[in-house]
């Protein structure tokens, strides 16, 4: 075991004081460095800012997505830019929340940082210097496996990259290079697996044996994961990040749920309504604060994404969220009264070996959502889909059968959601 | 000045006796490190060599692709790997010479060389870290500007990856992040500036500066390297490599050729048909050895470059290949008794201002070679080409115009030498 694994190690199993002690002293050195030259927190906390408890933090104010979407017209950069742009080497982008793309920018170190947190996700994929690693992404201005790419070559793997490769290429080189790992979104998991399907390749023999997923719930969807698991015969190691946070988080043991990262990252959780700290019962909306990333940090940041804490007692004790990312809270449809995810509906659909493709479009109806669900199923049984949500959610859905091959594929995340309210 | 670049900038000033004799120590370490290990090499040289004069070199067997392409039915790495696959982290490929592809694999401390040795080219194209570098590559298992990404990085500059991107979309990027560089091939580049054209889009005042090009002969084909500083209002940069090789050769300081880095390739210039070293009057194919790369070496590689070269006498000191690659032995057509090169023939057309894109098609001919070539003119007249053609090349070759738009447009190396023969 490396000298960083040894610390990786043994900071998961600290007690909840110990972890807490290490996160106030983390803040206040970021805060000590970043203030006042990031002007964007400057204007938000002041020029100079220093915590006494680790719970006077939640009497700073919120960082939404909204709040760092560039304003300048002559910059698309994310506000909360501690340097000058010559300071960064890496750009990437986000779509950002106002239409406008929002570039992320990272500096040397803390590019550094991004490959070192991503251990953790490798650490749960078993990636040893024995493993060949398949990256099936397009390496645009998306951050999506950069970061890993570099975090694979970092611990003597040897990474393949796949950009501007079609499908069948895609899975020729796996094959050809008896690729032990697979990265991709859950969505292109299951793309390639359709694809040997129609091109008559068996990818249950390939040599891969963990598929590392990003990007989308569905790593973390007990149907999806099944599904992708049963198609490739390989396990499927979820995990979560994001341009403008880090790559905050890592499947436990058993793959119930992920861990958040709290070596790098302070989670909080409030009641996506209220902004208050949450009381556990409903699923919270997960609040980040970035500890080792001083050119582009986030305090207080509202993720958006919809998450159940459980606080374990034993072996690693890092928050787990159960079930991973359980929705976002821009997505939740209200049909009927009732609250309803696209990725719990996605979970319930996948449970149907005939389901190939679906897609959700959501419309509002005055007060109220309203829900088409398009599928592309092999038995063209609409109604036996309709009855099976019905028996899950308690709630009639409009589904429609589509053509086979009628509905759009795609590589990097899904878009299976058209939310036209 | 980095301690590094002042490493490069001392080395390239020394004298020729200087320079070999760094050359031989660094060969015999070279071949002190691989051997016997490398198996490929142990059968080509013996379990242990030492060289006790460069001249000796002569002596050692040529290597060529067609000896590296895989011969084992279950592996598709090149036959010249030292160690065992899991000391590798990178792997890229090449298309192979059998048909099958080829993957070429580096260790971490070959990857570093990479990186360090893409510095000549990044000195000759004054990157600095106030640099933005826009990389408008696709980021697949072809080696392209792999390197040169992490070689941007590691001097500071902002590197922006342009995989998995439309010409439209990275037209955007480009201007809405200030790139203040363009790594691209040199048919790209043109594609660029005529996606631009259509699109109303004023890349001559874009910030881009300077394009450094590769993969193809055109950064060292003045007419087609004028295009391109036209169109974009900035200088090309033209550098060579090869997945096999690394990255040996980078612009002299008045661009008129390249100079190969003597300080990490030993060059020999052969006869294409005897393989004798070669008189210097007509052009000679280019035989490099690798010096600092363990994993994946090369000794004596024919590399299928003709190149013209010269041995300059102040100032930076590394062989000067005139006019950089003029050609490759194979590309060679012999019309009418006359040797001409695809390059040679793209470097009038591109004279033409009304000429947008072409493609050549030979043939055989009994012994003879016989070439159409089919060009989208904007004045429709065949007849200017080929008396241009003819009075350049003393040579009468079959021109025809065919409709704008009709053929075939690159985004990595330009395919428009269509051999049929």
């Amino acid at each position: 075991m490396s000298k960083l694994e040894q610390e990786r190690r043994s900071y998961e199993v600290l007690d909840r004081a110990a972890i807490q002690a290490s996160q106030l002293k983390r803040l206040n050195q970021l805060l000590d460095s970043i203030l006042p030259e990031n002007q964007f927190y400057a204007e938000k906390l002041g020029s100079q800012l220093k915590l006494d408890d680790l719970s006077a933090l939640s009497n700073l104010p919120f960082t939404t997505k909204a709040e760092l979407a560039p304003t300048d017209s002559d910059s698309d950069f994310a506000r909360n830019l501690t340097y000058e742009v010559d300071r960064y080497v890496r750009f990437h982008r986000t779509s950002g929340t106002s239409g406008r793309p929002m570039g992320v920018l990272d500096t040397a170190s803390d590019w550094q940082w991004w490959i070192d947190t991503w251990q953790y996700v490798l650490d749960a994929a078993s990636i040893t210097a024995n493993d060949r690693v398949f990256m099936a992404f397009s390496f645009g201005p998306f951050i999506g496996f950069w970061s890993a790419h570099e975090a694979v070559t970092s611990r003597a793997a040897l990474a393949i990259p796949g950009g501007g490769l079609s499908s069948e290429a895609r899975l020729d080189l796996i094959l050809r290079s008896n690729a032990t790992a697979l990265f991709c979104t859950p969505t292109y998991a299951l793309r390639l697996a359709e694809v040997a399907a129609q091109n008559g390749v068996n990818i249950a023999d390939s040599a891969v044996t963990r598929i590392v997923v990003a990007g989308e719930p569905g790593g973390s969807i007990p149907s999806v994961r099944g599904r992708i698991e049963n198609a490739w015969n390989a396990i499927v190691i979820d995990h979560a990040g994001a341009s403008e946070v880090g790559p905050w988080g890592y499947p436990n043991a058993d793959r119930t749920g992920l861990h958040i990262c709290e070596a790098e990252f302070i989670a909080e959780f409030v009641d996506p309504e209220t902004g208050q700290a949450a009381n556990g019962a409903n699923p919270s909306e997960l609040v980040l604060t970035t500890l080792g990333r001083t050119g582009c940090p986030v305090i207080r940041y509202r993720t958006g994404d919809l998450v159940q804490p459980v606080y374990p007692d034993s072996g690693n004790r890092f928050v787990m969220l159960q079930g991973g990312v359980l929705g976002r809270s821009d997505d939740m449809l209200v049909i009927r009264g009732v609250n309803v995810f696209p990725s719990g509906i996605e979970g319930i659909l996948r449970e149907l070996p005939s389901v190939i493709e679906f897609r959700l479009i959501a419309q509002r109806d005055g007060e109220m959502d309203s829900l088409l669900i398009e599928v592309e199923d092999q038995n063209d049984d609409s109604d036996a889909i309709a009855g099976l949500l019905e028996s899950r959610l308690g709630l009639r859905i409009d589904v429609a059968c589509v053509e086979l091959n009628s509905l759009p594929r795609f590589e990097a995340k899904g878009r299976r959601f058209v939310d036209q309210r």
